[in-house]
């Protein structure tokens, strides 16, 4: 199991490239063979395949090979820890906001 | 402004690093100085100084000088688009899930 720092570090560099997202959306909407990712992609195989190691590193995507059909797909846990780490943060900068709210309205007294 | 392709590379690669994520989460909480940032990191000025370069060419955060100090600030619209592609890839896949479900059940025509 990867460590939490670690798992945000590695989906966050994974999510960084374009491409890579690109592929994300791609299996988000199901399953997909090696060869259908890279299709939509005006890239090379060999670079369809070193972004697939990026994210499998991350554990973001998984892979399972039958025959010569290499199968992708997304796996929730990665992508779901990111979701969490921002909206934490989010929720705080909100309460930092709110509470400047507080302190204006009572300075000020006004709802303005 | 940064398009958001680009917006979404930067902002995902400056919280692929833990030292970052740690001057978010702080900043979240209120607007900060550089020496305040780097009093709890276990890093020297000069790389804080490097991170905060990362993370203000994204736009996450925002500085001002004042005489000797500069003060950071999180700036919420990074983030903000970073969590919406996060959630509208999630409702994607969510959707995908639900779909199999639907087709199971409808094949073994139970819930469990």
């Amino acid at each position: 199991m990867i460590a939490e720092a670690d798992l945000l570090d590695r989906t966050f560099h994974a999510l960084s490239d374009s491409n890579r997202r690109a592929i994300v959306v791609r299996l988000s909407r199901g399953p997909a063979s090696v060869s259908e990712l890279a299709e939509p992609l005006a890239i090379s195989l060999p670079a369809v395949s070193q972004h697939l190691d990026v994210l499998r590193s991350s554990g973001i995507v998984s892979s399972e090979k039958t025959g010569r059909v290499r199968t992708c797909r997304l796996e929730a846990t990665p992508m779901k820890t990111v979701e969490q780490w921002i909206a934490a943060n989010r929720e705080m900068w909100e309460g930092h906001l709110n509470r400047i709210g507080d302190v204006l309205d009572q300075t000020y007294g006004g709802t303005e």
